[in-house]
């Protein structure tokens, strides 16, 4: 008998039909002599029609009260849903954040959870009854409810399964587990069994969107093994785990890319303290995601060249906002280019092997791709390219690392 | 400055647009200096969307989870409320049934209203804002959602009203007063500037129905002044209040009818105690609600008729029941009939005046109306006719009693 936290989003109970087929799939698992706590998002659709009821009646609107609207959505999934087990003669309850409790502090409408209270929890599941749980809301230190911004249900869910020692936390999703890249990309691209947690933060906010980056970093401080598993297959789905928990690692787990990025190059910025910082203040201040910085050597000492990226749709402001400091930050010229791609080849093998990124360069080479930016961290190395390369780079370095699949008896 | 609470209705929170509105009206009496709590129910539609989630996900649905689903309803309706009144300027919260908290006893589904705690929304009001409850719900000792069935936004708008020891409790409808008559058979029926808790009683369980008769008998006992007003246009609407509130009561305030009514005459009943209970207990049981009851003098002493009436949509189940019971009940034949109609004068200004029924019975004869059954009770005289008389009787009646409204200046 293992404890286990199942969470469904938004699409998997987008309607009562659906919702009765995530009830059959947890009757199956306290059929099977589990423990299980469940944790939902509301119906797709939903969230994104509350949203819209809070624009239409105030641009500014006070996330005290768009929290109280939105937390509807996950109080009327967890209802159906309890109802939907009991109808199977499944023992189930629900519980609102408030319930638990959840208890978040009090940034309404991108809350943090500070603890959860596991005493009902316990006592619910001592009675061999299925708690259902609402994700992305919590109570607040105000006594009003708080929800944990977009995705935060894979948080509720990773947090729960911490919160209650759970042996696993199952999240189910549209794709059936986490690839070396990209199927639509490389067909032979294989399911992977097992994952680190570092690997899948690379991997996720590369832009392999799977699970929220900050759930993946939850499960990571309190160890929780997480499963990514389709909602609509019977499939086991990949595990995300410690290290110490894969015995033989790979050296590469997985290729990432990430489209729609643009890079810009800071021409003869004065080579001074504070400089740099003093380039990207503005550009934060106008909430511009800065990615990957890269600064060349400065040639006689004085001057240097700085290159960055932002998002492909931030480009235009990013550029104005460069230009209109360009006396005060003291650079000669502005060059940049939307239309380039990341791509990332990642892997906690890497630390322990030589020559991963000469691979990668090779590879690159042989196909006569222009590598224009190069970042690198412990697990993972980064290139920008041309982004009508990216295809046939992903393909190149799939097969070069060893990915494809094998076609086996 | 006056504490006043305002409910609205489904129909005036229907749409976003909808509830801007009433968040003008709303401001319109905090700048009058008003110390104002609104209580609202959902969007009209939501409800019924929700019910229609809880039965296609089981017929026999666990009420507490259907109390969680349905109570979502108001969660958003009193959010969006709250976020237009401050995009008016007005301060305003929203406060759940558990953050008032509103307590009820466990009877899920059909909670009866126990404590209202009222430090939290005197809290609120004395920091200057709107306090914006969810009608229809409160927290069950369980620590659960409960709602108080269907209509109950009027009843929790009074109770609260009654907590807060408001100076009146304004609900908004889709008609703008509870009138003499319905307006839609007699045009020169007359809007009533007040009407005390007893005869709105009356003409509530009579069929007009404006307030539900439970949220008027939570008035009644606990002396909030109602006002029952339109939320559509600007004008005010009828007072519902105790009768030393009217100076001048008139003798009848109003005449009120319900449709769709059978009568059914149980003939030669055995005419022995208990014998009365003994006929009716199978129809309770069937939930069948028996309303009229008379009977006649026993003839010989050994038997007697018995009449009363049913909604005619039982009228059927009833006549069976009855049926498959005659042998042990002892009676001799059944007599019954749809298609009747109960036409009522109400008017606590009859318990001090004589001729009160006279002058009904001779209205209706002169119209050679025929009476079927008759009902007294200390503020009301209610009679059953043929439904083909319905217009005729209330047209007579209301220019009898001189309810006519009479063109001024």
């Amino acid at each position: 008998m293992a404890r286990i936290v199942k969470k469904f989003g938004g699409t998997s109970v987008g309607d009562v039909t659906r919702i009765k087929n995530v009830a059959a799939r947890v009757a199956k698992a306290v059929e099977d002599g589990h423990e299980v706590v469940v944790v939902l998002s509301a119906m797709s659709g939903m969230t994104n029609q509350l949203v819209g009821y809070c624009r239409e009646a105030s641009v500014m609107h006070d996330a005290r009260e768009y929290d109280a609207v939105l937390a509807a959505g996950e109080q009327i999934t967890i209802g159906l849903l309890s109802i939907c087990l009991q109808d199977l003669g499944v023992p189930a309850r629900s519980f609102l954040g408030w319930q638990v409790p959840v208890r978040t502090n009090d940034m309404h409408g991108a809350a943090r959870i500070e603890t959860i209270e596991t005493e009902a929890l316990e006592k619910c599941l001592s009675e061999g009854r299925v708690a259902v749980v609402a994700g992305f809301q919590g109570i607040a230190r105000d006594n009003r409810i708080a929800t944990l911004g977009r995705g935060g249900s894979d948080t509720s869910a990773v947090a729960v399964a911490a919160a209650v020692k759970a042996d696993r936390c199952d999240i189910y999703t549209d794709v059936d587990g986490v690839y070396t890249t990209d199927p639509r990309i490389v067909p032979k691209a294989r399911k992977l069994e097992k994952i680190t947690y570092e690997e899948m933060l690379e991997m996720a906010s590369l832009g392999a969107k799977v699970l929220q980056t900050r759930s993946v970093a939850l499960a990571m401080n309190f160890g929780v093994r997480v499963q990514v598993l389709s909602s609509f297959e019977d499939l086991p789905g990949t595990l995300v785990v410690s290290e110490d928990e894969i015995v033989e690692q790979e050296v590469v787990s997985g290729i990432a890319y990430s489209r729609g990025e643009a890079k810009v190059t800071v021409v003869g910025l004065e080579d001074r303290p504070g400089q740099v910082s003093h380039l990207f203040a503005p550009l934060a201040d106008k909430n511009i995601n800065v990615d990957m910085i890269v600064q060349s050597a400065s040639e006689d000492g004085n001057r240097t060249d700085l290159t960055f990226t932002v998002p492909e749709d931030d480009l235009a402001r990013a550029v104005e906002v460069l230009e209109s400091n360009k006396e005060e930050m003291k650079f000669l010229d502005l060059v940049y280019r939307a239309g380039v791609v990341k791509v990332s080849v990642v892997g906690v093998g890497m630390r322990s092997h030589a020559g991963v990124a000469r691979k990668m360069f090779d590879t690159l080479a042989e196909k006569s791709i222009n590598v224009q930016v190069i970042s690198t961290s412990e697990i993972k190395i980064s290139v920008i390219i041309d982004a009508e390369y990216t295809e046939l780079a992903v393909r190149a370095l799939h097969t070069a690392y060893g990915l494809d699949v094998t076609t086996e008896a």
